[in-house]
């Protein structure tokens, strides 16, 4: 392990913040969702230099230069997904391609970074119904499902339900079930290139979900999960090489 | 594909229906499980050989040359996987190494023959307390799911829920919501040697759920799955061969 | 099974060919390699309707009414990836997701319609210097796996080596050695939405892999596990439905 | 991560080095394959406790307690499989079950311990020849790949080639070819119950594989990969909750 801090993005569109939409978001998330995600993190990094970004920001918050130093990006987006810049999603991509980890929660499924990795429409079942979730533990061997409660139980959530249109996951790690009967692969992972994704579902703007406690543990194991600081950051490339290149003459 | 029919087993200890208990089982399967079983997969596989077999048969019914000769063998326990013989699941194993196929039904879980060919302890929760369960595809593109409904609603049944402690599976197929709230990853494959095994957690002694028509679909499609009738029967072996063995001369 | 013929389209981009380069190309694939592709396949599915189509046909051959219904696509491509338009890519990705079977060859592997699939930059190495592949079985229960050799001795072939940056195949069937002692996935399965992909990689417009027995089975093996004529062609799609709504009333 | 030490156990039947057969042993591993890796070892784990135990040593070194403190054990064995006694297999495989680490070295791959855990035969094609290895990463994003060369280049090796009977791994990380052309999955993983399993082939008591920089790298990788020093040791059991257990009162 590297000796050098964490470099941890927490990366937000927020519009629901900017609009106070719903308006219980300024009482529920005062500094944003972004703002409890990265809180979370940090009683668990304290070392760790934890930002934001958000759409708002001047290319999104994510040049190249901040993504070349970025171990961790996170990602919440819902309602304007559309307006992510093809060139940010390009260079998200292959610094994931590259290893820099990426953790996508909840309404980022369809965010344009996580459908360009995966390939399928990421689309699924949803009804906000305000319905109790319960996120069982499937994989207790993974690092992200380290100390982490079976179930944990959310009081209210939207439900998300399957058929989820992603492509087989490398770790099933979570199976989350909606008090109306649906069930949702609610944690799973995939390695894209040399890079480590997780995807999370649990989180709304309407919930306080990103305030439980059990929730900030299962994001913070998957970003100490996803890091990989000492991965030369460089995506898989084509090359020719002569016969034999490999012996030491 | 062959031209020879295919041959399916059913095999069931038969302990329930043997002593009627639960009382329901003489109305509710009057030719066993086991019976009800072989019927629905007659309804598909009108051309094949379907017979079964029970715990009280000679050697469990399960002798070298009926091994040898079937394509696929389904497997019902509960009460009595104590009594089935270390000999008969050495041969089983043996057999599905080799190429048979293995639909391992509800409470089979627990069967040596699964647990033999898992290397787990495959125990699960379970509540015998009449939920409704919900049977969810998750992989519509595996010819298991083909034509099925999702969800499968089984009116009553008895909850089986995660933990469920078994290898990763090759396919993840179905998942299945209790009315408590539990889930299950309730329709797995995993091949091991040259053979397939299917498990499918629906079906207990107390409920009519072999009666269900979208069940019997399933089961079907199960044994269509794991059958492999041109696949010469000889499990994986060691072999020594001299360089360049492979080259015609 | 449906009664209906299976539908099979042999893409090719078709530039070596028109342009006789390399100049063995008219004497070893007089009618492309498109051509001895679809004549590989007739053996195995007499009674399929086998098409072929080029980039140079309108719209490439692969116009919407054509993938409606098309069951499996093959794909070849080298040298003119980026003239394939994207309203072509966008629609063979929704055929796929929908439950078209691709079945992608050889330098397909940088085809657009194979990396918008797989989301990696599917590079590799690689090394035209005529070495002797060997293709190895590794999952030999699978069905593109039966009756195949292991291994498929192919005299000469252009080496293609490790790194292979695809995401974690659903089923790695077979793996390629190469005499200078680079080692490839060269047989892998994914699932993408509702539909299938197998990619293989043997075959080189600089040599006659198309023409040997084996390769010709496996690929046939690999058609008719990608192809599902019985699906629903539709992509996945995102709906909201009411609580219970699986209930019938 | 805890605080306490990492305990280590390299086990080794030790038969070889007893009858010093090979005659080159004594020279080769003074201290035994066991002492050499562990030495290995304790280069990457100062502060861990790393311990030796061999098939003639009392429980064969294995007993309850010493399993009950070890956060990883290695397994070495060869000619001697027959003779690890039933009750050892069975408290290993318990232990790894409930989170203890295995990482299984060569020839282990027959040690029942392995069979036990994994359900199939584990036989594969070996020659002794003193081939050239060479060690592929193909998922470069593994923690046990991290700092790895691809490739690892053996001098000279034992060949173990395909067909190798194991179910489908959790991940391969490493692929081998040899001089005669055949291919290995050399370094795979596996999940059992709450613990990781990594098998990884190259050593042999012919060759001074374990005395190879990137080799000891490799297993170091491994343990640190497999060890779960804060898992609760007891492996998943069968349970009957009631309903809403999990909603606190």
């Amino acid at each position: 392990m590297s000796d050098r801090k964490l470099n941890i993005v927490v990366w937000n569109e927020g519009v629901h913040e900017a609009n106070n939409d719903p308006v219980t978001m300024a009482e529920m998330y005062p500094e944003g969702m972004h703002g409890a995600i990265a809180s979370g993190l940090r009683s668990y990094y304290p070392d760790a230099d934890i930002t934001t970004a958000t759409l708002a920001d001047s290319g999104h918050g994510l040049s190249e230069e901040v993504l070349a130093r970025t171990d961790v990006l996170l990602w919440w987006g819902h309602i304007a997904h559309g307006e992510v810049s093809e060139d940010v999603v390009d260079r998200v991509q292959r610094h994931v391609l590259g290893g820099m980890g990426l953790v996508v929660l909840h309404s980022g499924h369809f965010a344009k970074v996580f459908t360009r990795l995966l390939g399928t429409t990421c689309s699924l079942k949803w009804r906000n119904d305000g319905e109790r979730e319960l996120v069982w533990t499937v994989k207790p061997s993974h690092p992200i499902a380290a100390g982490v409660e079976s179930p944990i139980v959310i009081p209210k959530q939207e439900m998300y339900g399957e058929l989820f249109d992603i492509p087989e996951p490398d770790d099933l790690i979570f199976i989350s079930a909606f008090e109306g009967g649906e069930v949702f692969r609610s944690g799973v992972t995939f390695s894209r290139g040399k890079g480590r994704i997780f995807y999370f579902s649990p989180g709304d703007q309407e919930y306080p979900v990103y305030h439980q406690p059990q929730i900030q543990k299962v994001i913070a194991n998957g970003v100490g999960w996803v890091a990989q600081p000492e991965q030369f950051r460089e995506a898989p490339g084509v090359s020719n090489p002569a016969r034999e290149y490999f012996e030491k003459h």
